[in-house]
Order: C-alpha cells, then structure tokens, then sequence
C-alpha cells in the first residue's frame, strides 16, 4: 500500500508533547506500516526553544513562532499540548481558523470552553479530537462516541484522577496520613508540586464534564457539577470504613434519569471493597460505564504520564489523519443548552447512604442521643461500630452507615449532631455509593 | 442536522439477529438523534419465518430468501448472523459480491476463513466489520485496531468464554463440580446445550486468532494455537490451588516476542488471586493488553448475550454507515503469509510455571521421590503443600508449585511422576501464569 504523508504541528514541548514528538518519530515506520500513513513532524512550537528534552528534533523545526506552524498550508493536524486555559483557547481557535484539525489533551480548557471551541471547529469544518484529555490512554472517549453508539449511557463511575487514586491507596494499604501519601506521589512523580487541581477534584470534574457531555449528549457546565476534594480525608476514617467493608475512592459520578434529570458530582466515596473499581490502585483509572443493551462496561489503564497520554494523543491523529475523526465529530451532536436544558441534580436532592463518624464523650446517653437526632431526620441506620478504647481528649470514634437518604436531611442532622453535648468537634461525613452490580 | 438514511439487510433470526432487529427497531430514534443516521432494517431473511421472535418486524420484510436481499441494490449493509461456518461463509462472499459492506459476529467463521473472507472484501472495496466477533459487547476490536494504534503491542491475556468462567467461577466460589457447575451454567442460559466449542477452549480460540492477527499485525491460523480446555478440572484442584494463593481461569495468551516469535495458547491458567483479571467473575469477559506506549489497558464486560452482542453489532453498522469502517478496514494491513511468516513457538518450548498434584501413598519416600524427579528435570520447586490425612485409597494429595521450566521439561517430569511407585493414578498438571504487573 502506498503511503500517505501527514504533516503534523506540535504546540506545546512539555511531557506529553515530548511523547508525542517522541512516537511520532521513533515507531513511526511502524506506525506506518500498520495504518499506512506516515506522520511528519514539521513544525514544533514552544517559548522555551533552548532546553533539552528527551527527543532529538530534526534540525529546523523547533520554533517560537506560532505563526509559522499557521502559515504553513501542508499542515493539516494541530496538536495543542500547551495547558492551561487562557493561552491554549487562543492557539486552538488560531489552528482551527488557519483550517488545521486540532489534537489535544487539554481537559480543563474543554471542560471550561468547549462549547465555543466545537462551535469554531464546526463553523471552520474542521474537527477538536480529544481522546487523551480522559483518562490518558483508556480509548474512553472512542468507546463512548463509536462503540458503544447503540446504547443510552445511564451512568458513569469513574476514578479518573491518578494522582488523588495513589494517594487514597496508599493511605488505604499503609493507613498513611494525607500529608505523606501526598508527599510520596510528588516524590513518584504522580503528583505536581502544585497538587490544587488534583487533590480538589476539579481535575476530576474537568474530565466529568467531557464524558458526560459525549455519555448524555447535553451541553455541560464546569458549574454543573458539585465538587468535593480529598483533602480533608483522615486515615482513621479510611481505616472504619475498612472495617465496614468499604474502600475509599474520589469518584466522578453522571447519572442521567427520566425527563433530561442528570446528577453530576465529585467527591470521596466509600464503595463495596468487592466491586470492581475498588480494585483500582495506585495511579490508575478506572471508568465503569452502564449502557442500555451492554450493561455494565470497564475501561482500566494508565490515566496520565508522557507515554500513556501521547499514545492517546497519537490515536487521535491517526484518526484525523485516516478521516475517521471529521466524520466522527461532525456527529457530535451535543444538544445546546438553548434546546434541550438538562435539569440538574442539586446536590441536597441528592439521594445517598452516609458514613458518619462522631468523637463521643466519655459519658451516658450517646447511642440515644445519635439515634434520636438521626431519626428525627428521617435517617435510619445501616451500621454502627464503637471500638472500646479512648482516643483523643477521652473521646471515643462511633461510626455509622446510613440507609439511603436525601443529602440535606443529611445536612440538617450533621448540623444536629454538631450542636449535642455529648459529642467533641465536628462530626464527619463520606457518602456511601452503591454502584449498581451487573450480575448474572 | 438532515438525517441520512442507511439500509440494512440481517441474515439470521436468531438470538443476536434479533436483539439488532430490536436495537434498529426500538432505539432508531435515538440512534438517529445522535448520529444523524437513520438505520432502516429493509430485509430480513431466515429460513424460519414461521417462529415468534421477541421483536415484531415491519410487514413484508422476513423472508427466507436471501436473493431478494443481494438483488436490492439500496441495502448498503448485510448483517451476517447466520452463525456456524459454511452456510455464514456463503452468506459473507454473496454480500461481498454483491457490493455489501459486511457485519458480523462470527467468530468461528472469521478464525477459520478470515484470511478469505478479507481478501474478497478488499477486491470487491467493501469491509467486513467485526466487533461482535471477540467478547462481546466490549469494544475491543476498536480498541486495539484505533485507540492502541500507535502502540505496538506485546501481549495479551484474555477471559473471552463467559460460559467456562462462569463455570470456574461457580467451582471455585461454591466448591462446585464441573459437571453440576456446566449444569447451572446451562441453566442460567449462559452455556448451550452442547457446549463443546465453550468448554473444549476452542471458542477462546478462535477469538484469540481474530485478536492476536489485529493486535501482532500477522495472519493467524487456528492451528497456530496451542488449545486445552477445562472439562477435567476438578474442583480439588481450583481448592488447593486457592489455598497457594491461584485463581483458576480459562485464558487466551497471545505474547510477541522479537523477530516476529509468537506465541499463542488457551488453556486453564491459575493466576494470582491479585491480579485484575481474577477478579473477573461469572459470564464476564475481560482482556489485557500490553503496549508499548499505553502500559497495561484492561477492558471488561459482557462477552455474550443477546442485548451485548448486538450492543457491538450496531457499532459496527453505525461505523460502516458514517464511512469510517471502509477506512479502518483497507488499513487492516495484515502481513501475508507469504510476506512475514511469524515464528509461532510450540507449547514444548514454552517457558511456564506450573502447579503439580500427585497422589502420595502411605510410605516413606514420597518427598524425596517427586524431589530426585523434579530436579533430574531441571525443575526448581516454588512452593508445596500438604495437608494431613487420608484421600481415597489411603492416598494423601501432595500439591507442589514450580519455578519457570521449559514445557517439555514439564512432560517428561509428569511422565516419570506417573511411574513411580510411591504415586497412584496420574499427576494433574495446570499452567501457573504470571501476568506481567503494570505498577508504579
């Protein structure tokens, strides 16, 4: 078979866009071989032109000009890699009007500005490919969009943040405090110096909003989504959950009900330690997927770092390049907000199982005292566990599993408990998510 | 966005055949609100067109000549659903030839005449699309042909049979037999009446030969692979097996090592019990792959039934009918024979570890005798195990784990295990595979 040359533009010569640059010139005779198309690196756009990295350009093609990579017409594939919002929206729309297809990775300007950057793709016949941008080399986004076409996606679970799943595993397995499992994923690498967007959840949310928009077929808003981080997540609190048979995970959540109802939320969440994203340790990233003739699907890989995100990356241009992506995004067809308004899901009308923990004193009348406030709140419990034992300023940790409720009787009762005597400080409180089990 | 309109004409009535008459029937709204396609089923030919099904067609369409659908010249897609492997073939080529793109599920078919049936697809310029063919409703002919493509891929590790996991899965949980296992199999639907092809490994077979030819780019023969199914597993050894730390499942192995070495096998596997994949219970399908860009990616989901195998089936027709199979598929660029002939290791040369049960008399000598053995093999013990008291005919069972050792070390071993006089009966014998740990 004869071959066809694809003339790529790289912006952006950070990691991901070192192995990008690194794929496409090293395997690309195989590449080549395989698919029939041979990529050409022709233009590489960076501030920094000067530091090494860890491929070797061809000499000529590292600039700081990305007006030359727009001027140039055999270029028909924009790769952004640069992050960021403010100045990746701006490289995007340029590529987009000088009439290239844009490949990128960039979660958070999607997430933030997709809808303006679809509406400039279309408007320009041209296509946004951005598989890497969830879940790093998980083809999530094409199992989604193509193979699973047939199906109406009810729900998605996902544990798509590598960096929050190290850390809450290695506070699970080595019952580690927060601050130390933290400092051991930035000393592995799966954490940045700067860790915010990560352990806030709200590069998780970045990447809910894309699948949900794909999975449900709605315009998404950041705003949409209610955002808890893990922070705040004490070991201890892992260990009783433990003991309750849970495992804690930061899990991106979209359901979609009846009538355009859609519930979209991020936050720490016990789970069954049998289910299958309770086995998800360490950087990886799962996302489970319930669809109305496939039933439950899992997607399981590597959610980020150079190689992982650049084999996504990579796909995509394939893709573009082999006409399947243009096709494929002119079908995208996101309803707008103007024509279908999804109702979403407060999150107090949220309906969920609780893990409460309260410091008891050491005195009479705790059990009642509990129980009076969270039957009054139309609560009922599902378990309880008190260690004999003191523990801090004689207090004692009771632990309890609700039934399901809605998050703000939930509220109230916290607020509740806070106010009785007989218990020390602020009480805390993880939802409890039963993923529904496809079995036989 | 207009809609276009694509026809369709289904060969076979049956189960699946009827879950995509239900898919284009019942969910056409949908699948043409997202797509923009309009599937229209034109053409339904079985030679049963008496039987009630579970999906009412429009009137006129069933018929039990095939004719009439290669004569309408606006079917663009035949859906070959026909099952088995000579009347599906003759199914295929008529459609080829007649100038219809092909979807099919037929994974006997396409592993015994695939290499044909590609061929006639390429000279007549239409594709045949697959996804059904290997685990079901999971996408993972896509993955590996689209979202891996700029990986290349060094092995994979598959439960492709729902129906011998589910098997396993039952002897294992509820210390079950084969035989009353494979009968609740039965009855839960999940294994035919006459489930050879299932439990003989055959199956798995064939869908590792579908898998392995995209995934190692080489054309691949059954009789490439080493098969053993799972009819004399007893339930003794799944238990022994577990208290070493295994878990017994029927895996499809296909490795690529250098200079175009391949090695492909189906056989009952003990994995760790820690292993992604052993937790892959009941009719579940699960592959692992390994890339050399992506790491470990793992997909999993249901491998049969009627809903998620037509989940898969209107994939592919969705693909073919928005033009990007046709690409796909004159880029499945297998190597000829003739072109790369692929050095297919023998189960002789195969390096594994391996569980060992004999039979130990009553009598002095026992340790020393499978030692001497053993070692005179160049086999290096792992681990061993037994318990105290008494098996039938005063035999005590005697469990021993092997370092890695060649196969053919292995078989002369058994043999002479089988000769010695302080061992009754024959060795059983099962495969330890250790699944390369993608960790951090």
């Amino acid at each position: 078979m004869a071959e066809r040359i694809v003339k790529v533009g790289l912006v952006g010569f950070g990691t991901v866009g070192t192995g990008v640059a690194k794929l496409i010139l090293e395997d690309g005779d195989r590449i080549a071989a395989k698919t029939g198309i041979r990529l050409e690196l022709a233009c590489v756009v960076d501030i920094d032109t000067k530091s090494a990295r860890l491929v070797k350009l061809p000499a000529g093609i590292l600039t700081d000009d990305l007006d030359r990579l727009l001027a140039d017409e055999t270029i028909e594939i924009g790769v952004e890699m640069v992050g960021g919002t403010d100045a990746a929206r701006q490289v995007q729309l340029k590529m987009l009007e000088a009439g290239k297809n844009v490949v990128t990775a960039n979660k958070a300007l999607l997430a933030e500005h997709g809808n303006e950057l679809y509406r400039a793709a279309r408007k320009n016949d041209r296509c946004i490919a951005f598989e890497a941008s969830c879940a790093g080399g998980i083809p999530i986004v094409s199992a989604i969009r193509a193979g699973l076409t047939a199906n109406s996606i009810t729900a998605m679970y996902g544990i798509v943040n590598g960096t929050c799943n190290y850390i809450l595993s290695n506070m699970t397995a080595e019952n580690e405090d927060f601050a130390a499992a933290l400092a051991a994923a930035q000393q592995k690498g799966y954490a940045e110096a700067d860790p915010t967007l990560d352990i806030n959840g709200l590069d998780s949310a970045h990447k809910l909003a894309i699948l949900a928009s794909i999975a449900f077929g709605y315009e998404i808003a950041l705003e949409d989504i209610f955002v808890e981080g893990i922070d705040s997540i004490s070991k201890d609190d892992i260990r009783y959950g433990g003991e309750m048979g849970y495992c804690l995970k930061l899990l991106a959540i979209g359901q979609r009900h009846e009538h355009n109802r859609v519930s979209l939320r991020v936050h720490p969440s016990f789970i069954a330690k049998d289910s299958a994203l309770a086995r998800v340790d360490g950087p990886f990233n799962a996302v489970s997927i319930f669809g109305s003739a496939v039933g439950q699907v899992m997607f399981y890989g590597r959610g980020a770092g150079m190689m992982p995100t650049a084999s996504a990356v990579v796909a995509d241009i394939m893709d573009v390049a082999l006409g399947n992506s243009v096709t494929t995004f002119r079908h995208l067809n996101l309803k707008l907000r103007a024509e279908v308004e999804p109702l979403i899901e407060k999150i107090d009308e949220i309906e969920s199982r609780f893990y409460i923990k309260v410091m008891a004193k050491d005195q009479p009348g705790v059990v009642a005292s509990y129980g009076k406030v969270l039957g009054d709140n139309q609560i009922s419990i599902s378990g309880a566990l008190q260690h004999e034992g003191r523990g801090p300023d004689n207090t004692v940790p009771v632990v309890i599993t609700t039934h399901t409720t809605q998050q703000k009787n939930m509220t109230a009762a916290l607020n509740d408990l806070e106010r009785l005597d007989v218990f020390s400080g602020k009480p805390v409180c993880i939802r409890i998510v039963d993923i529904p089990e496809d079995k036989d």
